[in-house]
């Protein structure tokens, strides 16, 4: 079971993704096809003292870079290292993909070079809030700026189906993230979502509000990529700015120091806990394969978690129940409410 | 000069609203109308030791509580106290209002009551984001879930006047509230927005990522009142979150809590810093007035910041600039692109 990895395009490429490569691998038994500029991975590996590892070296001869615009990089460079790595998961050389490089890039390429599961309508990004031990699904985080409810719907189902068999929870309550608890609060969209998730068949619990999806009240949470992005890179912020404002705080004085030098193991902690990449990156749910998506600027612990987790993933049959559920969902769907579910 | 304070409706009423009061007029010499359960508020400001001071009870025989659907509330029960403190301003009789209870019947009461400046669409509910000494001004985050884009072009130009008279920034810099940092990202209304703010005469700097908000590079961020409020719970939930951890992981070693006893006073500081209340409250702009709408759970320190800063902005003569420039503005946009402004 090989894991593909994209060494190429993030902020710390190739350093960071060869080090994690090397990490799960040594670590934790797993074999990686690192894919990129084949002769700048051999030195990196070489230098990290990878090379009696089960590592293995996919060359592409294109790299696509953070800002360059994704849809049209990834169909102009066919030798793109993310797009090698999704050939290898289509062509079951290996179970799954993992990009440490452009996010926009890593949808892309997904959603083209391994097509959609038949009856999705749109491929989400999901992400695992870090609230608790599970973990919180978040989803769409960024794939679908506008959505349809109907978008919404799908993916509570597909964030179920892989809460089962990612998460290990067996009974997944699903949320909508909104700005009230009350059936009638929101925009039109989630408006009409509220509605349509009533009747699914998904263990729907009601609205949950931002600030309260740390209590753990839902294992999956559903929104538009908008909305989702936004919620994401708005606690970052407020994490950031704190961590950030703390440190200020404390140099401000001798005595504050001393008691930070005791504190510092748990501040890391702490630190570490609100660290999206310790769950190891951000699955992208509907395409036919296992895709996790980490950061730019991930570091080798981030990356060799989401090498962890892809493996994982693949082991947990997840495509496949994503498969059934939707080939089913789809007939009942259509059976049962043909409109509705398709409306706005 | 009268600020008038509607002490009822909030989880904390009358205690907290009527001990804001206190402190407000002991310590800042304003005069204050409690308006309210007169029996009640009379009691509550003798239990205070609070009868010597400027501040006066009118009555008002009605309360909307939080969780009453408000513009119906606000309708049917006219003689409730928010609509009492609404008309004081009216009348002419106090130069602002503060709430200190249900914030959608505090949105609707103030509109209703005071009316729309001419020109404005919709008002929109800003906020004051604590990640500077000035403050960045957030709106809006809370009155309109769904908006068209001109509304958010009207809150740029509310903003840059707030930002000008109440904040005193010479020259605001707005930003547009969005997913990404280039021209093209986002969903619709975001595109469109940046589209018609490039062609407005604000101070327009471009797309600002919710994760840099807080590094101070616009003054003005402007938004949808869903996305603004779903960017305001995220920020709030994260704070709460990582204190909370923060205590946990204090509360788990002996030594982290004697560390912890001699940090006290800067943590104490820096949750302080988060505290929304600490900035005077949420001013509702686009009304005839000058109308701030406290948390539901302000305390009576962030009451009596409100009604600081509740007479500050009567002094500062917003409400005069915003009708200047709005009835400049509506002239100016009706002659140069009537069409564009009005699109969506």
């Amino acid at each position: 079971m090989i894991v593909a990895l994209d060494a190429m395009g993030g902020d710390r490429a190739p350093v960071e993704p060869v080090h994690g490569a090397v990490l799960a691998s040594r670590e934790l038994g797993l074999d990686i096809a690192l894919v990129g500029d084949a002769a700048a991975l051999q030195v990196e590996l070489e230098r990290q003292g990878g090379t009696d590892l089960a590592i293995q070296i996919v060359n592409a001869s294109e790299v696509i870079a953070m800002d360059e615009q994704p849809v049209q990089a990834v169909r102009q460079k066919k030798d793109a290292s993310i797009n090698v790595a999704m050939q290898l998961v289509k062509k079951g050389e290996a179970v799954a993909a993992v990009s440490a490089g452009s996010t926009g890039a890593a949808m892309a390429s997904g959603t083209l070079s391994l097509g959609r599961i038949p009856g999705i309508e749109r491929p989400a990004l999901g992400t695992i809030a870090p609230y608790n031990d599970t973990g919180i699904l978040v989803l769409d985080v960024g794939a679908n700026a506008d959505c349809k409810p109907s978008y919404l719907v799908q993916f509570a189902k597909m964030g179920t189906v892989y809460a089962q068999k990612v998460l290990g929870i067996a009974e997944p309550r699903v949320g909508l993230l909104n700005i009230g608890e009350e059936e009638t609060k929101g925009n039109e969209l989630t408006q009409e979502v509220f509605r349509l998730l009533q009747q699914s068949d998904t263990n729907f619990i009601g609205n949950v509000e931002p600030d309260r999806i740390h209590l753990g009240i839902a294992d999956v949470v559903v929104t538009d990529g908008f909305t989702g992005n936004i919620a994401v890179k708005s606690t970052e912020g407020a994490a950031e700015f704190i961590f950030r404002q703390l440190r200020t705080v404390i140099m401000s004085k001798t005595q504050y120091k001393f008691a930070a030098m005791v504190l510092r193991p748990a501040l890391l902690k702490m630190r570490q806990r609100m660290d999206y990449g310790e769950y190891g990156g951000a699955p992208l749910l509907g395409v036919n394969g296992v895709v996790l998506i980490t950061h730019g600027r991930a570091d080798a612990n981030a990356i060799k978690n989401s090498l962890r987790v892809a493996r994982e993933s693949a082991n947990s049959g997840v495509i496949e129940a994503l498969r059934g559920s939707f080939s089913r969902g789809e007939r009942a769907a259509v059976a049962a409410a043909p409109t509705s579910v398709n409306s706005g």
